[in-house]
């Protein structure tokens, strides 16, 4: 890290772990949710957003994406490994929360 | 973390990392760069967003302020222990991008 500014890569990458659903698909994935229905019905995002975010999440390289062509066509997605590398940056962005972040429900009554 | 939803405070310790300077102005104070002169010349950050920085990180409770009556009064800031503990987070974010983020600059040319 430089000393007098911050590293556009680390820029870039907290601009990954903050878009909404990114971190929750991730964790989807690598619970072996692989499957567009799968991943919807646990998740309850909305088609639209679903589908938007795993796009956006194919363009970082973070998953891959494979059309199985069955009846009806299948979509599975898959974590690369840049995705998968990713989980013990998640899990420690998610232990430091627990230990230190007030839940959001407690602050605002 | 919940299957169907993301924790709240995943989100707010995610934002907290992406806020711009969170980051080098821990990095800083962890080098032992505590007074506002010091990290304003380390860092190159104006005073006006600086000191608002600061203001914010003492709020999230990620850093300490303290006013020391010298002639000019000096203003020393300390991370607490939330702040130190974001240190791994914040290595890891750096490791995951220096292996898998491109430098933005190879690929805006």
């Amino acid at each position: 890290m430089a000393q007098h500014e911050m590293c556009p890569r680390f820029e870039k990458a907290v601009n990954i772990l903050s878009q909404r659903w990114t971190a929750l698909l991730i964790y989807q994935m690598m619970d072996g949710n692989s499957r567009f229905g799968e991943i919807q019905s646990a998740t309850g995002v909305s088609g639209k957003v679903l589908s938007d975010r795993l796009k956006s999440m194919e363009q970082e390289g973070l998953i891959t994406r494979e059309v199985i062509p069955e009846t009806p066509v299948v979509i599975k997605y898959s974590l690369t490994e840049k995705g998968k590398s990713l989980e013990p940056v998640l899990k420690d962005i998610e232990d430091w929360s627990q230990n230190w972040i007030e839940h959001p429900d407690k602050q605002e009554a």
